[in-house]
Order: structure tokens, then C-alpha cells, then sequence
């Protein structure tokens, strides 16, 4: 089984929603990603969390078998955020962010992280992203995502990152951004042109655009009836797409791009039906099969020649 | 070739977008639909112009044989809109609706009308939706589109409606103001069981939700780089859709179906690419059977097993 390396963020998050509110429960891009992430490849796990964090959540990790060995614990408190979403739960809105930690983390590879295939930079700092892609060995397959604060303080350095990255998570309202170009298509286009050949431009419940093989491709959400929590959903679609991805050798061929876009939504799909980790804590390499094929059968469509 | 009768606006339309404007140009549902459902089957338009509509609108339609016998002509003016759109072009701000001769319309239907086997009611008046079914003969297929106006105003005729109609055309904001619920998914099959087999829920650049065969499918919108002008997109799709149905006998087998969504979004890909109707005007069945299969092969994932 191959391994991949993320670094990001391990949070402790207080979210509310139309369907219900969570209360300091586990969460953070490291932790989605790594739980929807495991069931495809052998995950490493780097980041950093105070004293105040809870046995019971590294138990939990450990136990579905993520790789806490990068998992610093200092003295402090650790990373926190609240959130709220309104009705129709497309978009967050923070309420608090309280660094602690976080703020003084230093990413520290041991051996085998650095000979990890695959990595994936979370949405941190650009300098810290730099710093874990400067101790790799020589990955295979580098993606990275990022988040609308980077843009506005670093966009620079995410620039110069983006020339080393082969795939890059990006949501719709950040690739407007970055790109200043209002069309999703053409700011996936422009994107690629500064180094990813992969690029997926993430738009929650209505799916992604996807510039891979030269081209564009776009993809609905697997549709889903009950959305509880959207907190975690772009990063455990990342944790489906590149444990995917991992797991056929750290391809970028677009058959194998497109089959990660699948697992990605199914992953994501699974995430949301329930508040912080729950779904993902449980979720099995055989359910995420199943709604695979139930989402392969949705978008197939049978050729047919006009009648007339 | 099979027939398929539509009834709907034609209308003189300004409109202002960030790439342009158009001042009293053609427009109105009936119009955007008959000239993407003439690619694919016979086209009777039912409706109303004044006598300032001018002739050059009618020998272009025409000459796209569509059948313009139950255009009528009356004193007063034509239908106008005005509206525009911002930005991310997602949806307009009307500016000015003047109904003019469209407030007298009384559709009354030749035998040729009659005996249509596919009829779409586009989004008038739900009172006049009925006038027009209720001198139908026994059409195969009745389809039917809506608008927020209608739903605020008229909701118990319009849900009176729907339990004969086959086909329901709505965009995801009339669909929650419809149903009171903010999931598509569930929206749509809420809106099923008030009798349409086949629910269209339309979403603009995301694509459109599909109920169809007792299951929801999910379909991306064909992606598109120049976006000149939205306007009619929702018509054209239904053109496309409506069209190839009746090209396979009015058919909602569910095959049939998924193919019609990809037919409706490759109709509506084209009419955005630039103002009023002059995208359809042009179109040949031929380079929308060829984005067909571009379209096809976005959305063809083949299947692969995980390798762990």
C-alpha cells in the first residue's frame, strides 16, 4: 500500500447549521482528509495540537489506522474554529479562529515522511506549504489547496508554490480570486498555466470543474438528501481524490484523474449527512464502492443516434 | 418527423450583461425554444406579437421552419422585456416587463395544434397553461415550465397543473420558493410526487438535477469559456430536450431521458455564447450532434478497480 503525507490543520470546531450545532468536536483539513484518505493508502499525518487535545480523537485516528507519528503536541491550546452556515449551507461564515498553536508550528519531517510518493500541502501558509515541499525527498505527486485568506496576504508565494504542484484543490470564490477571471472555466485554464496539470475548482452541493489532460471536464455532486454539516467537505474530497490516486501509483493519467473526481465527491458526499467526523470515523472501503458505482450509473449515459 | 407545439412569449428584449448589450432584440421563451427544437423535430408556435413586431424576425423564424401559423398578429404593442445581469451572470435583475398584447392572449388552437403529440406550456400564466392542455387532443407528452411570478401568485393552479403534466422545467430558486425546501435533491422529489415522472430542477453554469425513473441523476452543464449573454438558456435547454424527445416518439424511458438532459445542455451551451438568438439562428443539427459527443466523453468515467 503507498503512503501519502498531508500537513494541515488538526482543529477543534464549534460549528452551527440549519440541522443541528457541534460543540468543540474534532476536526481540521489534516483529520478529514486523512480519515476519507486511509481507506485508499497508508496516510502520514503532520500537524500539531495542545495539551488540551483529546486522548479519545488520537485514539480514534490511530485506530483507523492514520500514521500520527508527525502529530506534534505542545504546550497551549489547540487550534479553534466556529462557524455558522445559513440555509441552504453553500458557504460558511466564520465566527471565530483562534491560531493557538498553529501559529508557531514548525513542519519537521522524520525519514519516512519525506520519502512519502504523495503529499498534500492543506490549506496553511504558503510559507509553511514551502517549508514540508523543500524537505521532500522526490514526490510523485504533489497537490495543495489553499483558502481565501492566503490569497489575499500571500498570493506571491502560492504563485511561485503553484509551479512545483501537480494538483491543485481550489473553491470557485478562490479561483476568482486568484485569478480575478469571473468564469470558472477560464480561471481553471489560467491556473493550469502556472504549473498544475490538475486542477479542480470545488463548488460544493453543484460539484467541480476539472482541467486535466489539456482540457476541461465538469462534474456534478453525488446528490445527497440530507446535509447535516459541510464542514470538512472539500478536504475530505481531496482525502478520496488522492487516496485514489495513491493508491493506482500516484497517477495523473486523466482515466485515473476522472475515477478520483468520483471517489473525491463520494467521499465528500459521505462526510456531509452528519456533523464533524462521524460519517468518516465509520465508513468503510466497501460503502464508498457502492455509492462509486451508484454514482458511475447516474452519469452514464447511453449513446444513441438521432432519429431523424 | 414528429410534431411538438409550444406555447409561449415572443418578445422584444433589451438586455445589458458585462460583455455587451442588446437593445429590442429577439427574444421570449417561445422563441429561444422553437429555434433549438426545430433541430430536432416540427415546431407550431402558439402566441402573440403586436404590429411593431417587426417582419424580419418572422421570415428568420420561418426560413428555420417554424411553423409561425399560430403566431397572432394584433393591434398594440409587442411583449418587452428589459433586464441585466451581473457579474458571475447567474441571474438577472429585470429592469422593466411591459406584457402589452401578451395581457389579452387568448391561445386558440387549429386541428393541426391540436393533435400535437408533444406540447410544452413555457412559463406563462398557469390559467392559460390550462386554456391551451384542456383543447389538446391527447398529446403523448406535456411538459411544462414555470416562473417565480406565477408561483407567488397562482400556486394552487399551477400545483393543479403539474398532476397532468409528464415533464416540470423549474430552476432551483422557484423550486425552493415551490416546495418550501431547501435541498434540490429533496425539492425535486417533492415536486414528482405532485405527478411529473420527469422533473428538470435547472441550476444555470451548475448544471441541473434530474428526476427520472423513480431516481434523482445529477448532470454538470456543458462548460463554457465565453458566456455573452444567459438570456433564454433556460428555453433552449428545454428546446433541446423537448426536441430530441419527440424525435424518439415522445418517449421517458429513462435512457431517453438522460440523453434529452445532455441535448438540453448542449443547446443551452450555445445560445450563451453571444446576445438575443443569433447562436441558434445559425445552429446545425450537426455541430450539436458534435458537442453531443464532446459532452459524452466529459462525462465517461470508465470503470477501474481500486488496486488496495
Amino acid at each position: 500500500m503507498d503512503s501519502i503525507l498531508v500537513v494541515g490543520s488538526v482543529a477543534l470546531d464549534s460549528v452551527k447549521t440549519p440541522k443541528g450545532e457541534s460543540s468543540e468536536a474534532l476536526g481540521g483539513s489534516a483529520v478529514y482528509f486523512s480519515l476519507a484518505a486511509r481507506l485508499f493508502a497508508k496516510v502520514q499525518l503532520l500537524g500539531v495540537v495542545g495539551t488540551d487535545f483529546p486522548a479519545v480523537h488520537r485514539r480514534m485516528l490511530q485506530s483507523r489506522e492514520v500514521d500520527l507519528s508527525g502529530l506534534q503536541a505542545v504546550s497551549g491550546k489547540t487550534f479553534r474554529w466556529a462557524g455558522k452556515y445559513a440555509k441552504d449551507m453553500n458557504s460558511a461564515k466564520t465566527l471565530d479562529t483562534q491560531l493557538n498553536v498553529f501559529e508557531k508550528f514548525k513542519p519537521v519531517l522524520s525519514r519516512a515522511q519525506k520519502a512519502s510518493p504523495v503529499v498534500f500541502l492543506a490549506n496553511i501558509d504558503p510559507d509553511l506549504q514551502w517549508e514540508v515541499l523543500a524537505q521532500m525527498e522526490r514526490p510523485k505527486l504533489v497537490a495543495c489547496d489553499t483558502m481565501n485568506y492566503w490569497i489575499s496576504s500571500k498570493k506571491p508565494q502560492l504563485k511561485e508554490l503553484l509551479s512545483r504542484v501537480d494538483v491543485f484543490f481550489i473553491n470557485e470564490e478562490e479561483a476568482r480570486k486568484l485569478t480575478g477571471e469571473s468564469n470558472n472555466c477560464r480561471a481553471a485554464r489560467m491556473i493550469a498555466g502556472w504549473g498544475p496539470s490538475v486542477v479542480v475548482v470545488k463548488k460544493g452541493e453543484h460539484g467541480a470543474l476539472l482541467w486535466a489532460g489539456g482540457k476541461l471536464h465538469a462534474f456534478p455532486a453525488f446528490p445527497v438528501e440530507t446535509v447535516k454539516d459541510p464542514t470538512g467537505a472539500g478536504d475530505s474530497f481531496a482525502g478520496g481524490f488522492l487516496g485514489y490516486l495513491t493508491s493506482v501509483g500516484g497517477s495523473t493519467d486523466v482515466r485515473h484523474v476522472k475515477r478520483a473526481m468520483l471517489y473525491g465527491c463520494v467521499a465528500a458526499s459521505f462526510n456531509v449527512e452528519d456533523f464533524s467526523t462521524r460519517m468518516l470515523e465509520d465508513l468503510s472501503i466497501d460503502a464508498v464502492r457502492e455509492r462509486y458505482r451508484d454514482f458511475l450509473e447516474l452519469l452514464t449515459v447511453e449513446e444513441g443516434e438521432l432519429v431523424s
